[in-house]
C-alpha cells in the first residue's frame, strides 16, 4: 500500500434531534467533501461517535461512505473493539463492503495490563487475519493507553499493519515513532495542534478534527510547506490553531459539530451522554471562527 | 427493591485455550458457588471480561445464570454500553431474560466531558427507561471517570435507580456518597480492600473479584461485624487483604483466573488482548494464598 | 516513645497584611488551644505555609510553640527538605529548640526518581543522625509521591523511626500500612475524611488541618468511638465531613484561616503566591459551618 | 535585553564522594565548556540538583560561575522559591553577585491552588521588585504544575519578565506560548527532545540537560536548521535524541552525571535521596552513546 499524502477528515455522524442516525446528512456531507482537498475519508473514528452506535449503524455509514466517497479517495473505517477476536470478525465485515483499510484503537479497558507485550500480542492476532491493511489508532486521552516505541517497533515491521494515527500532539513522541519505525510503515499525527511540525518532522498525512469543518486550510498548510513557502505555512497553522483548540476541547464533539454546520456541512445533534453546546460555547466559538477569518 | 445483604460474586467468565466461552466451566462454577455464603450473581461485570465479548456470548451467559443460579438469589446482569440508547436496548433485552436488576457502567469514552451533567443526563434517560431497576457502577481504575456526590445526590433520587457499586476503594468518598445519597439507594463497595471500613461505615453489601475465590471469607468478615466481634472481623479483613490485592493487581484477571483454579472453581483462559499469568506470578500468588491459610 | 492518643492540629501560620508572621497571632492561638482537647502541637507543617518561610521564621515559630505550649503537649516540627544533608541539619537544629519529634516530608522534586530505594536511603539516612524521633510525612496531593508499603515495612523498623502521618485519605493503604508495619510504629490519618474508618482499622491520633478550628468535635469522634458509641462517632463524623471538605479543598489554606478566625482563633493573611478567600467561597463555608452547626 | 540565540546547559553539581559540592571539579566544568559551542550558563536549575543544596553553596556555585565564564557569555540563575517574598530576596541576593537575569521556577507546593491567578500574582510581584530580568521556568514533570497560555500572555508583558524556559516538550504548547506571548518575549525549550520542531516553529535558543555533556551537537542542530540545511539538521537530532532520553529519563541526574563524565567532564556522584547508577544502567547507556556516535 502506497502512503497517504494529505488530510483525511473522521467524518462526524450527524444525529436527528430525536437520536436517529440523519444517514442523509451524512451523505450530503460527503458530497461537499468530495469537492474540498482531501485525500480519503475516515468513517467509524472518534469523532464520529462511534462508540455510540449500534453495529448496524456502524455498517451502514460504511456502505454510504463507499457509495460516496470521490473518485479516487480512499476509505478508512474504525474497527477496534476491545478484543482480538471481535476486531477481526467486524474488520472482515467491513473489508467485505469495500474500505481500503481499517484504524485499529489501542485495546484499553484493563489499563494498567495494557503493556506493550498486550499491544503486540493484540495488533498482531489483528493483522494476521484481517483481509485488508491495518493501521493502529493511538488517542491517550480517550483510551489513557498510550502505545510504547518498542511495540510500534516490532510492530511496524508486521506486512499487514501499515502505518499509524498518533492523536496525542506529542511531538517528540512522533519523533521517536518516526525513528524507530520500519521505513514502510507510515505514522501519521491525528490533531492538527501537531501538524506544521509534524510536517517539519517528515510526516506526510493527517486525519484530524478539524478537517470535518476547514479541510483546505489544513491541506494549503502542507502545500505551503512542501513549496518551501515556511513562513507562511507556520502563520496558517498558527491562524488555525485556536479554531482546532476550540473544537477539540473538553466539549468537543458538540462544539464540533456546531462549527460544521456554521461552516456549511451538516452538523447535527450528538447522542446522550453528550450534550449539545450552550449558547456560551457558541457565541466564543463565533469569534474564534471570525479572529482566523474563516467564516 | 430490598436493599442486598452480604457477598456477590462478579462472575468470571472461563475461556477455552481457543478463545471460545467454556459455558460449561461457567455453569459448573455456579453451582459450586451455589453452596456459598452468597447473596447473588453478577454477569457481565468487569471481571467477566464483558469487554471481550459479542452481545451473543453476554446473553447466553445470562440466560445461563438465570437458569442455574441458587434459589433466592438476585440477578444483576452488567449492561452499560457508552451510549443511553444502546443501554437501554441491551437492558431491556436482558431483562426479558429475568435477570434481577441491571448495573450500567458510567460513560467514559469521551472522558473530559464526562461531567456531573453528562451522568445525569444518562443515567436519568436509563433509568427512565430500564424496565428494571438500575444500579450505578464507579471503578475509575478501568473508566478513567469518577461520578461526583452531586450526580449521585440527584440521581439517588430517581425511585427506579436503587444503589450503586463503587469499586475505587475511596473510603472517604464512599462516606460521601451515603451521606449524600436518598435513604433508598444502597452505596456497596466494589472492592474487598475497602469492606471492613465499608461495614464500618455502615454499608451492607459488596461486590467484588475475590468473592470468585473466596466468598465464605469474605461473608466471614460481614458476620463477624454484625455480631459484634470487631477484632475478629478485622483481622480476617486483613488476613484476605493481600489475597484481594493479588487478584487485582495490574493483571488481575489472568491472576484471579489462577487463584480461583487453584480454589477448586474453573478459571480457564484470559483473552487476547490479555495474556495468561506467568510461572513467576503463579508462583508468587501461591506464596500469598499460602500465608493467608485459605488453600 | 509512647504512641500518640488523640488529636494535634498541624498549625496555621497568620500573615499581617504586608506580609509579616504575625507572631503574636500565633501565639494568641496556642494559648486558646491549650484549653482545647489537644494532645499536641505540629508547627512547620503542610498548613503552616511552611514551603513560604524563611529558616529564621521557621525557628522562630518553633522556639514561640516550646515556649507556649501547654503543660505535658507533645511538640513536634516539621523539618523535611529535600536532601537529607539539609534535613539532618535543620532536624538537629529543631531538637536543640526542644521539639519532641520531627515529622519528615517525603522528598519529592525529582519525582520519577522517588521510588522505594530512594525514601529507604532518605529515611534512613536522617534517622540515623536525628537526636529525636522522626516520622515520615506522606501527602501526595502536594508532593506527587506516594510512598509504598515495601518502604513503610522496612523503615518502620528502624529504632528511630516511630510512626507516620499518612495524609492522602486513602483507607485501604492506611489498612496496608498497619499490616506491614513494625508494631511499634505508629500509623497516624492525617486527614479527617478518613478519621472515623481509620479509628476502626485501630489507629489512634491525628493530625488533621481541621484541629485548627474545630478540634473538640475531632477529638470527640475519638472518645465516642472508643466508649463504644458507634453510631453516634459516625455520626459526628459524618456532620463535620463537610466542614473538613471545605477547609482542604482547592484553595484549602485560606479558607481554613477563614474558618479558624470565624471560630474564635487568628487565622490572618495568606502569603503570596497564595490568594485570600473571595465573599463567594466564604458565604458558601458560612453555609457550611451553619449547617454542620458549630458556629 | 536582546533575545538569546544558542544553547545554554543547566550545570550539574558535581559532589563528592563524602557528599560535599566538589567546586573544582565545577569550575573544571566550565573551562571545558568555555570552549564548546555556548551562549552562556545556568547555575542552580533542575540539573543542578539544586533542591539538595544549602543557600551557602548555591551562591558560591553562582560566584564561581560568575568568575569563571568565559568572556561574553550570559549568566543566568535559578532563584525560584515557593513564596514571592523569599524568591525577590534571593534573587536579588544573586543579581549582587553579577549574574545577567533569573530563571524562576513556578511555585507549585500547594498543586491546586496554582492556577493561573496565583501565577500572574507570583510573577507580577517577584518582576517588580528583580533588579533584573526575570524568565518564567515551566517543568511539569518535577512540578506538576502547568502554567497556562492566558498567564503567559498576560505576563509576557511585564517589561522585566523577559521569557521562558518550557521543559515540557509538549511542542503544541509551546506553539501556542509563542502566539499569544508578546513579540519581545522569548520562549525557549527546555528539553532536547523538543529542539527540532521548536527551531521549526521559530525558537531560537535551547536550555537542555544533555548540552552539559554533547553541547556542540546541540549547536549544530540549529546552525544546519538555520543555514537551510533541514534534513541535515533533523537527521542530527534524531541521532541525538536516544542519548537525551538516556541522561533525562527516571533516574535522569545519576545518568546525565555517568555521561558528562564519560565525555569528558567532571560528573560526581549525586546526592541522597538520589542513588548512584547501577552497572547495568551504565552499560545501557554505553551503547546508546555508541550508536550515536559521540564516544
Amino acid at each position: 500500500m502506497e502512503k497517504f499524502y494529505g488530510v483525511i477528515p473522521p467524518m462526524i455522524t450527524p444525529f436527528k434531534e430525536n437520536g436517529d442516525v440523519d444517514f442523509d446528512g451524512f451523505v450530503s456531507n460527503i458530497h461537499k467533501w468530495n469537492k474540498d482537498k482531501l485525500t480519503g475519508y475516515l468513517v467509524n473514528g472518534s469523532n464520529s461517535e462511534t462508540a455510540y452506535l449500534s453495529e448496524e449503524e456502524k455498517l451502514e455509514l460504511v456502505r454510504l461512505t463507499v457509495e460516496n466517497a470521490g473518485n479516487g479517495r480512499h476509505i478508512m473505517a474504525g474497527t477496534g473493539l476491545e478484543s482480538a477476536r471481535e476486531t477481526i470478525r467486524f474488520t472482515n465485515t467491513c473489508a467485505k463492503l469495500g474500505v481500503g483499510s481499517v484504524l485499529v484503537l489501542t485495546p484499553c479497558y484493563y489499563t494498567n495490563a495494557m503493556n506493550s507485550g498486550a499491544m503486540i500480542r493484540f495488533f498482531t492476532e489483528v493483522a494476521d487475519h484481517s483481509d485488508i491493511p491495518v493501521l493502529i489508532y493511538n488517542v491517550t486521552k480517550f483510551t489513557h493507553v498510550n502505545i510504547k516505541a518498542d511495540a510500534i517497533s516490532e510492530l511496524s515491521r508486521h506486512p499487514n499493519i501499515v502505518g499509524m494515527k498518533d492523536s496525542n500532539g506529542d511531538v517528540p513522541q512522533l519523533a521517536t515513532f518516526l525513528r524507530v519505525a520500519d521505513p514502510s510503515f507510515q505514522v501519521m499525527t491525528g490533531t492538527f495542534g501537531a501538524w506544521y511540525p509534524a510536517l517539519a518532522l517528515g510526516t506526510t498525512a493527517i486525519i484530524s478534527a478539524l478537517a470535518n469543518c476547514a479541510p483546505n486550510e489544513i491541506a494549503e498548510v502542507q502545500e505551503l510547506y512542501d513549496a518551501g513557502h515556511l513562513e507562511r505555512s507556520r502563520d496558517l497553522y498558527q491562524r488555525m490553531f485556536p479554531v482546532n483548540s476550540a473544537v477539540t476541547g473538553d466539549f468537543g464533539i458538540s462544539m464540533l459539530k456546531y462549527a460544521t454546520t456554521h461552516l456549511g456541512y451538516t452538523g447535527g445533534y450528538v447522542r446522550n451522554p453528550l450534550g449539545d453546546s450552550s449558547p456560551e460555547e457558541q457565541a466564543g466559538l463565533d469569534k474564534v471562527l471570525q479572529k482566523a477569518n474563516i467564516l
